[in-house]
């Protein structure tokens, strides 16, 4: 099933996606809902974030290739994390599928894209094991963390580097039926592959992360938890498009201009 | 003006403190409000958490001695930060005056309290002139940022060594009306007072750690910025009382338990 967030009658609701259309339900998939019996065109719709997040968690480092990449950049030895840390975003930062990705005139050249896989939390969790996270997820959405590298080394923080308004495309809807081992991330700018690898190659993977979240947080439904990315990441310029497609789910595409170019 | 949120009907409410009791409201502090006319008495009323941050920041090290303090307590060169980096928290850890801060059975001896003034954000901000930045905020509550230092020192974020549930007690008010210069924050454990710091003695004030989050992410109403604490921390324990009182604010009191003891 297919959750959509869509701007209706000036607020948000949402929606199950079927073909071309849109089945419209009253309520919501994390507190309940049921289908009015409506539908409109899919292509009649402006799509929001799928969910606003009470917290919006992501991990660090959490694909081979891409620690070692991130090392290198910095002149570092590269070294796999040892236990799975996790951090948070700015919920300000999220944009939905097809908006614009928008790079401050300060900015220098190194804004990179970073696709990863969102897990969505349907139900509360608090000391849940590994074998049981997956059942308390809603599903899965796309995420595009966009990353500003210069200030990522700079700053004692990722304030700027991560959560810079626009700086976190989600969506384009929440998949709740999805083969994780089969699926496969790429990203690819004004069409062309940039990279592609599987999925869940993750080195701490999502009943793992979320399992040790729990221990000491409870994570509550609408809550995000962005998996990391993989490999090396290239710069995004103004008029580029950068789409990120995992196979199962759907493409998150987003164009990007920088300001006052 | 004291701005509560208190449970009702199974719900939240805001309501005004007059003296001893408490004005209805329809709607919020944030989004408009208007008086009903009635009133309860103060004593008869829950309180909740005084706002549920869409993003929840905190500020690391903003005060000299803490700064301090803290190098040394890692056998480091103290080294005062020259930029303003703002962090973030998970909604997950916020608990309303008089809750119970819950300590895990597997944390170490080394909790400790941390009395903190917060800025509540009462309209939209972006590129917001540090001059024109305490007219957005709604007001002032305080905070205990609660940190279990050996998790602090060993993970690479500070996920579960101030995000585990019950690490975020805030409230018990919003005060719209503070003379931030004369205010000091008193921290007790048990009654004993354990340090008194002038709560204005920031590295990087209100206004300029605001304004610079302005110039890169949206500040929205009910956004929560936590502006650190002051001096050496000491450990608390099962059993404890710890009150953080900011006079012209009031006195955020909580309970503390160890799990298992």
């Amino acid at each position: 099933m297919r959750w959509i967030r869509y701007e209706a009658d000036g607020g948000a609701a949402y929606g199950i996606v079927e073909g071309d259309d849109v089945a419209e339900v009253r309520g919501d998939p994390f507190a309940g809902y049921e289908r009015t019996g409506a539908k409109r065109p899919f292509a009649s719709v402006r799509l929001l974030v799928p969910v606003e997040p009470r917290t919006f968690y992501a991990a660090g480092l959490n694909y081979p290739e891409h620690a070692v990449a991130a090392a290198n950049s910095r002149g570092e030895i590269p070294k796999l994390p040892k236990t799975a840390n996790i951090g948070y975003r700015a919920v300000n930062a999220l944009i939905a599928d097809g908006e614009t990705i928008v790079i401050p005139s300060d900015a220098t050249e190194r804004v990179q894209y970073e696709g990863e896989i969102v897990a969505v939390v349907g139900r509360p969790m608090k000391r849940v094991a590994e074998a049981d996270v997956l059942s308390h997820l809603l599903g899965y959405t796309i995420g595009n963390d966009v990353s500003e590298r210069t200030w990522q080394g700079e700053d004692t923080t990722l304030w700027r580097a991560k959560n810079t308004d626009t700086f976190a495309p989600m969506g384009p809807w929440i998949e709740t039926d999805l083969d994780l081992d089969a699926a496969e991330t790429i990203v690819r700018v004004n069409g062309a592959e940039k990279i592609r690898f599987p999925t869940n190659s993750m080195i701490f993977k999502i009943p793992h992360y979320l399992s040790r979240m729990s221990q000491y947080m409870t994570l509550h439904p609408g809550d995000v938890v962005w998996m990391g990315t993989e490999g090396k990441t290239e710069n995004l310029k103004h008029g580029d498009t950068v789409e990120v497609e995992i196979t199962g789910i759907g493409v998150l595409k987003n164009p990007v201009v920088r300001e006052g170019a």
